[in-house]
């Protein structure tokens, strides 16, 4: 019994990973003929990083460029390197980077938490110098829309343990694997098809916020009184966008979201975060931000203040908004009501806003000056059931958005 | 008892690991602070490359760029990609190697197969077509002698389990460990006084081939006649070289032989290899080649003669000798007359020549172009015991090298 139970597990297991690398290269990134695609992995990402290539050369992709980050090498440096070089980044990564975007190459990569507390102990002021493996141009050919991207998430032994402390190693690893399936709508027969329905769910909600015009969203809840303000030409989005050449692709898998940039001048009030946040190494709990004018001017949590308190001191830009986000009771991540410690998940399990570097294509040409610009990227989580969300128009009237997780609209 | 044993073993193997690590750093490729140090690892190299690593900061290391190559992915590259596209390389591989090269950085490589038979079945003309994760402008940056660099072996369960396939794969991982230990001198009390001893002794063997200013070499042996012509300045070296800012460093870890670059036009005769070679994901076993005024004209072998010979039509220089180098039998490789599969340690059991690019350091100016050149530099065996070596000099005379493996001067 126990080696046929094996046998089917790992049966199993492969048929999973053959169907999210499918999903990612044809649905996810939408690789065409003749595309050369970076892969961003992780060591112990290398099952489904090479499903992923051979589907992509499948797809006819011309390179699959792999690129490995390992935070074990990037813990030695914080260590022992001189601080004062942490801030360096070796020229040829964002080269690399612009040139992906000049020959308009697909871009994956895989999410997942590797050895998440592996830099428990480090000074969090050092941890804010070295952002790697995020590198500037990554935002720079996003917004430029060069390339036909996405980000997956890939389930590792340690990201299980993480996740389910309370299993066996070989069960959370089960687990972590049959709930990133079931995120992922790769248990569906055709996972394709159930993403292009709930993409159409998605945009219709995006349409219907856009008709409405908001002046700004608030936000109500324990420890949360925020007030967002909109820009004139915020339009609302979901993951599924065109490159400048119109290759259609889904930038994250899963995608429950619906999102706009907001106005980096006009957040007010205060937030507390709805999830942990993990960053830069570091895991961030009980969060709470207060704004003024725009700007994160008092930042305190449970854990991990300090490394995002010197992230938000990186740059002008990194103390505001470039992105709010709304998720429904209906995400698959958010009726599973657990924590993931992977961004790509946890915020497709809640309404969220991001510090950093705005979304160009959310907002019309006229207003592109007054998007917040930044060398960071943060979301963060502030929905849930017991958060209610309000629209405000531009006469004051207030428009019920999210009670209770559900869309009002 | 088990997990006492089993600690001893996790330790002792933890120890090797910090050991090997630190002599790659310290005297291999000798990283200066403020230096990037480039490490290319392949996945299940982990642990000796985080390793390094973190010698490499503890040494001063500005940054250290790992470079994680899969070869399943390039496998599946050749599974599914368009043929036509085999030869493509990004543009940013070699602009990265460039600029490492401007940056005077320190480069570091783990070799040893993974997967070796991974490329079975595959068309070897196909296979000639990629050589990553061999890019062109490493060669140039050893001949401008810019970077110091070594290489150096990583045990792995895959690699072991080819060298001692009747072995049960952990005592295969354990003896290979074993062995590469004691071969790189890691057993030693003091592993770098150890080097620089077997240095000193091949400085002096360098000095007297040197002083005889010899025409041309005599292989003569089983299935070998071959006359190896030498430049008027061809000069002998062992791996003990300088940068051109005098960084001292040694390419090669483990390191036997004494080495120049030969006259590209004046081979002639025939060899056969006393090693099997493994080039290109393929193996090549009983190689015997045929040498006219300098080429080689004819290539056969038991295995894989189809991919060397693709290989050899590469470019102009593909099918001429770059590099000739003695080893003599007190050589901890050639004394363990085991065949790893690997070249940096099967070069440095036997004697051997490589087709393709010369090594610009060890002629004199006057001759540099005459240099062999090509993209490629394959090694392959043709010493042992049994093969005779002989210096000609310029005169006619016949002086004895090797004989029995042993020198004679």
């Amino acid at each position: 019994m126990a080696s046929w139970v094996g046998q089917m597990r790992t049966d199993d297991n492969q048929r999973r990973i053959l169907a999210l690398a499918d999903l990612i290269v044809r649905f996810g990134a939408n690789v065409q003929p003749g595309q050369i695609v970076s892969l961003a992995s992780e060591p112990g990402k290398e099952p489904l990083a090479r499903a992923i290539a051979e589907a992509a050369y499948r797809a006819g992709a011309k390179f699959v460029d792999l690129s490995v980050f390992d935070i074990h090498v990037k813990h030695a440096r914080m260590l022992h390197a001189d601080p004062a070089t942490l801030g360096f980044v070796p020229p040829w990564y964002g080269e690399r980077m612009r040139k992906l975007g000049e020959l308009r190459s697909a871009a994956i990569a895989l999410t997942g938490p590797v050895a998440p507390r592996i830099m428990d102990g480090i000074d969090p002021a050092l941890l804010g110098r070295d952002l790697l493996p995020r590198v500037r141009e990554s935002i720079e050919i996003v917004n430029q829309r060069v390339s036909n991207w996405t980000a997956a998430p890939c389930p590792t032994a340690s990201w299980a343990e993480l996740v389910y402390p309370e299993l066996e190693p070989a069960d959370a690893l089960e687990r972590l694997w049959r709930e990133v399936t079931h995120i992922c709508r790769v248990d569906e027969p055709d996972p394709v098809a159930a993403w292009e329905e709930r993409m159409d769910a998605l945009v219709a909600v995006a349409d219907k916020l856009d008709r409405m015009r908001l002046d700004a969203l608030h936000f109500a809840g324990p420890g949360t009184d925020l007030t967002v303000g909109l820009l004139p030409t915020s339009r609302w989005h979901c993951a599924r966008i065109s490159t400048v050449d119109g290759i259609v692709h889904a930038p994250n898998i899963p995608t429950e979201e619906v999102f706009t940039t907001p106005d980096p001048e006009r957040t007010e009030g205060y937030v507390t975060s709805t999830k942990p946040l993990f960053v830069s190494g570091a895991m961030v709990t009980g969060l709470r931000v207060r704004f003024a004018r725009g700007r994160a001017v008092e930042l305190d949590a449970d854990q991990g203040a300090d490394t995002l308190r010197t992230l938000t001191h990186r740059d002008r830009g990194s103390a505001r908004l470039g992105e709010v986000a709304l998720v429904d009771r209906e995400s698959r991540i958010g009726s599973l009501d657990r924590v993931f410690f992977d961004t790509l998940l946890d915020e497709n399990a809640a309404s969220h806003i991001a510090l950093g570097e705005g979304l160009d294509f959310t907002v019309g040409e006229e207003d592109h000056a007054r998007i917040n610009r930044s060398e960071l990227h943060i979301d963060f989580m502030i929905g849930s059931d017991q958060v209610a969300v309000t629209g405000i128009e531009r006469g004051g009237a207030r428009v019920p958005l999210l009670r209770g997780g559900a869309w009002q609209i």
